[in-house]
């Protein structure tokens, strides 16, 4: 008997410009059967993440290989073993790792850039493991922070997108180890989040006009680290501000991922303020990884870092995820949950 | 009795484009009688830097002052006291400053930026205070490849303008450090002297078509750190090949000096590869100055260093020699020296 599964294909490749829910189309596609090695899982929670839009571009000039036309998206979810002929997993087991965006995955899906793991015992909510404590959530921030941008108690930090999944970990992280935490975000809501539940010392409009004046009131000698996921217009201002010798982290460049262009950065503000610009990724503090994680753990448990999350429900709400995470529609982490 | 001096002074800025010798005029000014605190002094040896670029542009956003149309340049030289109002130098004391580009030059110039020490007595050529031992020289090369770069035993390094002043010394200093050191420089005459002389494992043309397949040839898996001087289209190439996570230490950009368009660089090797891009001047690592002149004059005495210069001699040389420097004339430290 042949079984079917939806999965969530694209439709064209984007080079530039915005992705729109309707590059998307649920879809119906058979199942093969298993051979060894392989298993049948069921998606919980899909990890919806701006890295997404670099494998739309058509061109292969990325770290991860582009959606064939036609396909399943595939991303990072937690899945539940449905079927397994995998030695190390049996039906029942939770897992953290590449699939389909479909009903049902067969894995490996075509390509893994990944791995798969058992999902943490330690980990409360599934969807956890992928904000939280996830490589491109929690680990990415705490590296950022820690390894990359080294921070020290009484440094002024400043987040962009620090209501973001990334950013606003990042932020709490620098604030548990003792720097003062300035944020940008766009709208009113989520500034009085930052400010109010998360502990950030200011939070400021980072589309406001007088961007450099509010920041050099909050800081009139610059801050000494800019974490950054953001990049273009609004990162060149703040890395004019920057005391010297001032360090920026960048593990993300949202802003540039609809426009090539983007990618350009005036360094003259570098040379001239003696500033350092470190691309990173978690991964290169690989050593790093499992202490960090039970930090994360440590401070979720005792309640100093509260993990952030926009909730959407079922398949079919992942055009509208991905879509919305570019318009800066999600507050923390952007998920979408199968029950 | 009114004492005149011969200065070269500035006859148009040059927002972009190239520094020629007709933009500078010498002239002959009135010389001053000198108050208490003042020094007249008979500079011997000029220092001819590529950070007079900045101080031609008319715009006021550079970190020394521009120089005021129709007066004379200032630049750092050795130079004799004639006379002295000052109480800790006495006349045929030799002192490193800045003076203007004159015979004669009363001390301190209209604006001083830098502070007169006197000459070290370890120096046994004067122009080797300006080159070798110089801040803009010697020590913003040690700084670089020891301080901003952390060069160690067995890294490769690629060095950009690798037969100018900072570039000869700072290949030398990472082969010092015990790094496999791979040179650009742009003449067949420099390449050799690079390899030949100065103990470099490679050299070559920043010019040819093919440099990255040069480049990957010599460093399959990439360079470990990048000195860059220069920016612009060599520098995106090479961070296009380093290994990751590597490091890109940046004390000038000569390159982007006639073209302010050309600060901007693709950061997106540095994201992708997770490199580190640092701008640094030596003065930011003050502390470490006194020990790393200690080092290079053991070196230099030693043999282990060599200091290279090209030396033009008179006043009337100055223009051309500034103006040769942007063309890359010199190999090591352009000086012009005044019997």
């Amino acid at each position: 008997m042949t079984r079917t599964t939806r999965i969530v294909s694209l439709n064209r490749y984007l080079p530039t410009g915005r992705v729109e829910p309707e590059h998307f189309t649920i879809r119906t596609k058979e199942l093969p059967d298993l051979t060894d090695g392989e298993m049948l899982l069921r998606p919980i929670a899909f990890s919806v993440d701006a890295t997404l839009r670099g494998q739309l571009t058509g061109q292969d000039n990325y770290f991860a290989p582009q959606v064939p036309l036609g396909e399943a998206v595939t991303g990072i979810a937690v899945s539940e073993v449905v079927e397994s002929r995998h030695p190390d997993h049996q039906p029942g087991d939770r897992v953290v790792g590449l699939v389909e965006w479909a009903d049902l995955s067969v894995w490996p899906p075509r390509t893994d850039w990944i791995g798969l793991t058992k999902l943490d015992p330690r980990v409360r909510k599934p969807s956890h493991a992928l904000g939280v404590y996830g490589l491109l959530g929690g680990l990415t921030a705490h590296t950022g922070i820690i390894e990359a941008g080294q921070v020290t108690a009484g440094e002024t930090v400043a987040v962009s997108a620090a209501a973001g999944n990334v950013g606003s970990l990042a932020g709490q992280i620098a604030r548990i180890r003792g720097a003062r935490v300035i944020g940008l975000a766009g709208s009113e809501q989520k500034r009085k989040i930052l400010t109010e539940d998360l502990g950030f010392d200011a939070a400021v409009d980072y589309r406001a006009p007088d961007l450099a004046e509010q920041l050099r009131a909050l800081a009139p000698d610059g801050p000494d680290l800019y974490f950054d996921s953001v990049g273009g217009r609004v990162s060149q201002t703040v890395m004019g501000l920057m005391r010297r010798p001032a360090r920026v982290v960048v593990c993300g460049l949202i802003s540039t991922y609809d426009d090539d262009t983007a990618w350009t950065v005036n360094i003259k503000p570098l040379f001239a303020n003696g500033l350092t610009l470190q691309g990173y990724t978690p991964v290169q503090f690989h050593d790093a990884l499992p202490a960090a994680l039970d930090h994360l753990v440590d401070w979720v448990e005792t309640g100093q870092l509260i993990p952030l999350e926009t909730e959407r429900h079922g398949l079919e709400a992942l055009p509208g995820a991905i879509s919305g995470l570019y318009r800066g529609e999600n507050i923390g982490k952007m998920v979408v949950t199968v029950p």
